[in-house]
């Protein structure tokens, strides 16, 4: 979903807190029927597994492929748990009490949990294996904007205006180049470089930062790769076309846009992504087409009870109580809603169990009845970033060219996630409109359609994005202890991953589950 | 199709070659039948279009719309001219009389001329006008190789080693931003940097290197930013992954390899760009199925006859000797094939048209049984770029997951494409495949199932990629000649306009002459 996990990651390298001595790959095979064949016996064992979102449709469809006997129970009345794509007709009513109902186009969309895929994540494994088909996720879109409000720290003359990603990014890259050029030809950095780093650095910085010699002999940024706006672009004849003007150095720095430059160095959200085709949720859907049994939806758990031999899970479903008994339990119901279920996995796994704390997260749609930013803007995909509390505008990466689009008008976590998860829809609405007129001007406002939002800490069966644990990933550590099982029941998710947030966090850990429950029951149980 | 046009503006402007003074904005309005009822009379106005290249059918769907009678004729047998997507059973013959035919599978193409679209583009909104669906063209995969030999300039550790684009890129960004924090923070650049303008400046480095204090109290960075390779990735449990070393500073420089990170940074090279659904050539045949008659194909003009009232052309087809003959005639033959044909444009038009160097280029498909690509080497699109001769390798954007794929193997310009086309199609694909094995082992060679190859300098009817003019595009040169007309005969084609090379500029010079003519007729002649 978000950057954080991959940043969490980082600062713990830097800190050392990984221990790569503790460190075990997971080089997954997936559990076959020969199996137990070649051990001369067949596979009589039954697992429920607990939750139908992307963990636990991974754990029972990879424990049928060696012929577990596997039943699903899932709250919801959907599988894909925060995988989830809000479409026409979509209902949800929040922990509030307060219900929306989309209105969005038929053939409209918006990925309201997980929207974008690392092409090194599990993921797209899953997707090949599948039959689900891939689309790319323009998440490299320089056409798009950056936009920050004056603020404690933003000003100069950017502050409260947007511009193209391409411009800031040619410019500050320009005067970046100038600036390290300028310090190494003085030899200011002469114990940090040779002389042949010194000449490579130097051509590096030309080609960088689009340097040119000045007259004084040195070498300057003229804003030589500047875009051009719309109905001046270069074309036949004389049509040069006029760039846009190369932005103040001072003006560049005092923006703070640069700070958004970070973002795709990091490994997790490095360009480009990926996306299924027809939104996240054929993902979900595709897993319950694989399996042999249908989840039981809208069955949510009341009890766990793991004795010596088995499991006996209690739930409620149809106005019913019923049980589910296995000789094995996956549970992939996330911490927060499962440390009110009533269980006997004792006081330390309670106690861990209720350690990690939630993030809030949110995200809103906006459907619009003609897409003004291909159309007049000129931006196909992409983001726009913005230091507002709308977060980022994401533009559809898919339905190019159609009548109508559904952009992404609020994504943004923390306080004012709660903040805004404190308003109603329409409210919401209201606040993302006003903020992203302030971009995009008055059609932002005219040609809006409907909108849906969603905030994680008010969805029931979640009540967060996800979680964060404060301890490092250890042995030891409330992490550390929950992957091990508690009797017969074992725990998976994103959460137990280092990848939090991420379907290949929730995929990694069901895989982790899964070989360790196998083995298990091959070892004799 | 490839940087140089961008180049040569950026240098066009750099020097003041581009007078801004006579810059003149082309703001289209398609001709209309009311331009003529308005004026109380009809359009009985016929225009003979030479060439069915993208100007050709741009020029005839424009003066369609206002009833111009319009007749094209086309040398080849297909839509297109340089837009051509090389398929299962395309065939063709070079100047040297080598014939190849393509064995790609049904279903698998090429671009082998124009491939990416930048949104900015006229190309795409004909594209929207024509109904031709886009798809992301995958310029910005960071996931992608670079790969330099060692040379003269390049050594170091990282020569003839392939490096993820993201490592380098993170790297090169780490130290960059280091040395000049370095620079800032001694007061090396205190004449050029205000105090503000210090610390955002510092603010910026910290964030686009990943640095972090160093234990002496400065900012430094640490590598912290890395990839993880396929085997050892950050999944559940403690497996936190191994991330690919930090490479050397001195090693980044001497590779040279930082050198393609400028690609992205020119206007119409911009992350991202789009292509048409099906092949590029799903623009010329969307031209000619909106057009009220199809193109007369395979016939070659062999004279321009244009006298003082009308323009006749005769051209040679299915072994006859036919004229056409129109009020108007729009040439959009290349100025290199057009200078051979007899005409009287009389001798400073012709000596124009001799004018501009010709430009070789050649690009060649590789069809492999598997896309060990992506199953491989987790690339879903995207290029790896290297300085041996095969220039780049793009992988598909599209059909991501199928069982087959082809690759752009080679894609290069100047010397090494006509030492290439000197070779033989079987030469080529072994030469490609050598080089190509270097990056990529071999899998290049054991999984590869057949090729094709095309140099434009040896194509019949095109002879050269583009062609480029050595006096600026100003009033009183050769450029500026041409976009008068001879008589009743316009000019137009990518090579009149400052896009060369790309649709763009075929398509604004066909919007620049039908509006010229337009305005002429409607003056009355």
């Amino acid at each position: 979903m978000a950057g954080g996990a991959a940043a969490v990651l980082t600062s713990m390298e830097v800190l050392g807190l990984a221990p790569s001595a503790a460190a075990t790959k997971l080089d997954f095979r997936a559990p076959r029927r020969s199996d137990f064949s070649l051990q001369g016996r067949a596979n009589h064992t039954k697992v429920v597994v607990l939750g139908a979102g992307v963990a636990g449709l991974c754990t029972a469809y990879e424990l049928e492929k060696a012929g577990y006997d596997v039943e699903v129970i899932e709250a919801r009345e959907r599988p894909g748990g925060r995988n989830w794509t809000v479409r026409r007709g979509t209902t949800e009513t929040d922990l509030d009490g307060v219900t929306q109902r989309c209105r969005f186009d038929e053939g409209q969309y918006l990925n309201i949990g997980p929207a974008r895929i690392a092409q090194h994540h599990t993921t797209l494994d899953y997707c090949r294996e599948l039959g689900v088909p891939i689309e790319v996720f323009s998440s490299a879109n320089t056409q798009a904007w950056y936009y920050n409000e004056a603020s404690d720290t933003v000003g100069g003359a950017l502050a409260g205006q947007r511009v193209r990603q391409q411009d800031l990014k040619v410019d500050a890259f320009g005067y970046v180049s100038e600036l390290l050029a300028k310090a190494v030809n003085q030899g200011a950095l002469d114990t940090e470089l040779t002389a042949d780093d010194k000449e490579a650095m130097i051509e590096l910085l030309r080609s960088l930062g689009g340097l040119f010699p000045s007259e004084t002999g040195g070498l300057e940024y003229f804003g030589t790769r500047h875009t051009y706006p719309a109905d001046d672009e270069p074309g036949a004849g004389f049509q040069y076309g006029t760039p846009v003007d190369q932005i103040a150095m001072s003006d560049v720095l005092a923006s703070r846009l640069g700070g958004y430059f970070e973002l795709e160095l990091y490994w997790d959200q490095a360009m480009q992504m990926y996306q299924p085709v027809g939104g996240m949720d054929r993902i979900p859907y595709a897993f319950e087409a694989a399996l042999r049994h249908r989840p039981k939806y809208g069955a949510a758990v009341t009890e766990i009870a793991s004795g010596p031999r088995d499991v006996t899970v209690t739930y409620r479903r149809r106005g019913r109580t019923r049980t589910a008994t296995g000789d094995f339990c996956v549970c992939t119901i996330p911490p927060l809603i499962l440390k009110d279920i009533p269980n006997d996995f004792g006081a330390q796994v309670n106690a861990d169990l209720a350690a990690p704390e939630p993030v809030s997260i949110g995200k809103m749609g906006l459907q619009y009845g003609r897409r003004w930013w291909e159309e007049d803007e000129q931006i196909y995909g992409g983001s726009t970033y913005t230091n507002m509390e709308i977060g980022t505008i994401w533009y559809p990466s898919h339905g190019f060219f159609d009548p109508k689009g559904v952009l992404l008008g609020f994504y943004w976590s923390g306080d004012v996630a709660e903040r805004w998860a404190a308003l109603s829809p329409a409210e919401r609405e209201a606040r993302a409109v006003e903020q992203g007129s302030r971009i995009h001007g008055p059609v932002y406002r005219d040609e809006l359609e409907s909108s849906f939002s969603n905030f994680w800490q008010k969805t029931r069966y979640s009540e967060a994005g996800w979680v964060q644990f404060f301890d490092p990933p250890e042995p030891g550590t409330p992490y550390g202890r929950l992957l091990e099982p508690a009797g017969n029941v074992y725990f998976a998710g994103d959460h137990l991953s280092v990848v939090t947030a991420w379907q290949h966090g929730a995929l990694e850990s069901a895989r982790l589950a899964v070989s360790r429950l196998h083995e298990r029951v091959l070892a004799g149980g």
